[in-house]
């Protein structure tokens, strides 16, 4: 057994319950699931963070994802409409520091939803956001 | 004007602050941040769901998610982490239908987070998760 939880999920040295997977990516339940179907798209190599992942392996996770959504609807799982969401990092909750793209289907009145924090009704100015796009447009050109 | 306020923030007819741009996808501000430099990656083209979108634009939208993410990294933007959040359909919160994915730095104490529905402590059993598996798993092979 490696350290990392995902690692031996998909070495099969703990069970699982794997729903599609390729030579890049292996999609498995979540245990603990927002509702009936709730996946997690994961790298098989080890990456901790979503900036070491590969342009191919970026590719893989994001078309297993969407090979997911579509299984979503076309299974008798409760489904009308879905969820991604990707943790990066722990101030982010990421909680297995091994790559993982969650996919869960919805329904209305599942109580799934997002909770913000107390400045989000304060919109920015137009000048505000100007100010960081050009900041972050200057460090995402630089690469 | 379209319907589509997304594609008429693309054509230049309402106002938007761009981060980056390819001639796929565009990532630009949105105006009601999670935190400041709370992106919108949206591909060029209209499409109203996940699965519509061909694999070659998945690719560049997921690419230019990890982009934004390096550049919060490379700017003054306060960043310990980062969430990538995508809605499919209106049960799932999508409020623009024209696919959108959600990159937005996050830290520690900044108030957002995820709520759950009453039955999410209940966790299922190995042999729940193996029959949705089996049922995602087939339906997932079928295409």
């Amino acid at each position: 057994m490696t350290k990392c939880v995902f690692c031996n999920l998909l070495a099969g040295k703990l069970p699982s319950s794997v729903v599609y997977e390729d030579d890049a990516v292996c999609a498995l339940l979540d245990i603990q699931p927002v509702n009936p179907g709730h996946t997690l798209v994961i790298p098989k190599t080890h990456f901790e963070s979503l900036c070491e992942v590969p342009p191919d392996v970026l590719s893989r996770l994001i078309a297993a994802a969407q090979r997911v959504v579509e299984g979503f609807n076309n299974t008798d799982l409760a489904c009308e409409g879905a969820n991604l969401f990707l943790a990066d990092g722990e101030a982010a909750g990421q909680e297995v520091p091994h790559v993982h793209l969650h996919v869960f289907p919805r329904v209305v009145g599942d109580g799934f939803g997002l909770r913000f924090g107390a400045g989000y009704k304060d919109l920015p100015t137009r000048e505000t956001l100007d100010r960081v796009a050009a900041s972050l447009r200057a460090a995402i050109a630089k690469g």
